[in-house]
């Protein structure tokens, strides 16, 4: 991805002399990621084991690691060559971060930091090291540039989606009555595994009238005329994958085919409008009109997220996010609509904003009727 | 685990008193889930969208989500009971937490936090919210308390292990020379997943001389000879399992054969010494002594962790760690030898300290010789 990084370090390099500021610090394993193209796999679940990459006005970025992932870091051979690191419970991963930057000079004193991720005892730290730094947020720097896709990023995007749509597929290919939720659900995280998912993130299963989200599955045994929804984020190459699919057991009953409809016409005029120039709040409110005009209901904070190396990134699809859609946008849109009498309806499209309009990448299952399980 | 709860909040009221604070808050997924016992899956993946448990000195505990999570919390009937809800990019959930501490009384004006886990963004927001408050980092006290199982949770913990043992041995029984890592990676997710498992975490894979530590599956196609060594990582309701085991395709050489020996008599020395009374920092030193008397090499900055609904609990078995062990807790030992000719070597132990001495708790695959696939 030469070019995603040719792009990130002008971005950051403009970054800092808009905010004339020495340092860039990011540390969450999302912005380590893109930024190193190094997928450390502990890093989300020992937080305590800071890994930071450090861009300089002046000098080529460092990666500071933990000696424990050392070996294999090097033998990635990444295109950040100067690697510092600090061994676990010797040296604080602060004290080498504060190290990093008076070595490189602190001329204008000031850092910009992920203050949206670093830790309140990890900052304290920090103040006490460099007390004569200031310290600002980069989160929205960040955001900003991660959230235009290269081609290869947009390829990769589609790939995990369509792979996670393959799984779901295959999944319920295989369900039928008497299933328990927990079963379906051990199904469909073997389909993801082995299709070349390299770790499965969250699953959550919502079964009968599926009107409730981030629900886990249960011992409840799926029954005819049940309706089910399976959402499933994992990540693939160090990009996520986050879709969920709408189904129900046995042929849809005359009030379930209805709804179904209904709630399709809406998604799709929602898709329509998902386009250049458009406002993500603007989204929210065509989706709460659709919905409404449809008869249903509909009451999410949000229904949609931008999706890369991390899983909720920007734009966020809700009535906060004001700043219009610009190309090679990825997200997700996943809106749920409520028929109070017959459930909860939902499909999640990953989307590609081009300038000659959107591009679902999700497009593995057809979804233009509602999935009928045992047919 | 109504015992647990009981012990939980008398560990919290004489914490709250010692420290003459009014309240506790914790919001790491690990300390949420332990205290409120309800595990909501995307707390990790989506970490500005905060969850809280509130404790205060003369109330019952609060807990504080956002709306999307509402049903599935309240569906699973917790046993706290005062639960507030925030509409995600609507409220705050600091200002959320602001209200609660404000409406319970702050007489001492001291709140205890987990400083390690809130970020700094937020934290300069609740010090806005609460210019008058002083806040404590709360994460050495629940560090404390989780560090001792209850027998719920060790059965837990056995089972989690045992399974991630069979997962890998049902792996290496289906290896054969010629599959890639990758391949190999994919059927030990999946057999984790159809095992039971709710989330995959992390899978590490090494082979050849199996050196390295936290290296990815890569193209890399196993041969005669070579030695394998999976880590896999994941969570079963609410609580982790971390394995990794050894193996060799087929029979070793008399140099591999001879150095897994010593590793494994190494390893059975140290485990000897982890009873009650003997310090975490000793046992390190136990097992760099042992290693160099076998001939082997040990950097690893730490040898074992604690384990629970947190993947890194307390104990550390790492030189900073200088309390002495006490009954019921259970951590993991997993120290690598490497004999520089022949390979690293290592196994992964689920160790529970009784009074009567140390309970191997991982148990289900026999690790007395090295694994031979294909045998």
């Amino acid at each position: 991805m030469g070019k995603k990084i040719e792009r990130l370090q002008q971005m950051i390099a403009k970054a800092l002399e808009k905010h004339d500021a020495d340092s860039l610090v990011v540390m969450s394993p999302e912005n380590v990621f893109y930024t190193s193209e190094i997928f450390i796999l502990s890093h989300r679940w020992i937080p305590q084991r800071l890994v930071l990459v450090v861009f300089h006005q002046q000098a080529p970025p460092t990666h500071i690691i933990c000696n424990i992932q050392e070996g294999f870091v090097r033998s990635e051979e990444g295109w950040i060559k100067d690697i510092r690191v600090y061994v676990e419970f010797v040296t604080s991963p602060i004290q080498m971060l504060a190290d990093v930057l008076k070595e490189k000079g602190l001329a204008n004193h000031k850092v910009l930091i992920e203050k949206t991720h670093l830790n309140t005892a990890y900052y304290e730290e920090l103040c006490r090291t460099l007390p004569n730094c200031a310290f600002e947020d980069c989160t929205p720097i960040m955001d900003r540039i991660k959230q235009q896709k290269t081609d290869e990023e947009v390829l990769l995007l589609q790939e995990n989606a369509r792979i996670i749509e393959r799984a779901l597929l295959e999944t319920y290919q295989v369900t039928k009555p008497g299933d328990s939720e927990r079963d379906v659900a051990a199904t469909a995280i073997s389909n993801l595994a082995a299709l070349g998912y390299d770790t499965v993130d969250i699953l959550t299963l919502c079964s009968g009238k599926t009107i409730f989200t981030n629900t886990k599955p249960g011992d409840h045994r799926l029954q005819e005329g049940d309706m089910l929804r399976i959402d499933m984020i994992g990540t693939r190459r160090g990009y996520r994958g986050d879709l969920f699919r709408q189904a129900v057991l046995g042929e849809p009953n005359p009030a379930q085919f209805n709804a179904y409809q209904r709630y399709f016409d809406a998604l799709n005029s929602i898709l329509e409008k998902t386009v250049v120039g458009a406002r993500p709040c603007d989204l929210y409110e065509t989706c709460k009109r659709e919905f409404k005009s449809v008869q249903l209901e509909m009451d999410l904070p949000h229904i949609g997220h931008g999706i890369g190396a991390g899983l909720h990134e920007h734009p966020s699809i809700s009535p906060l996010d004001k700043k219009p859609i610009i190309a090679n946008m990825v997200f997700n849109i996943e809106p749920i609509g409520v028929d109070p009498m017959v459930g909860g309806f939902g499909q999640e499209l990953t989307v590609h904003v081009t300038e000659d309009g959107p591009k679902v990448l999700s497009d593995y299952m057809d979804i233009s009727n509602l999935y009928i399980i045992g047919s």
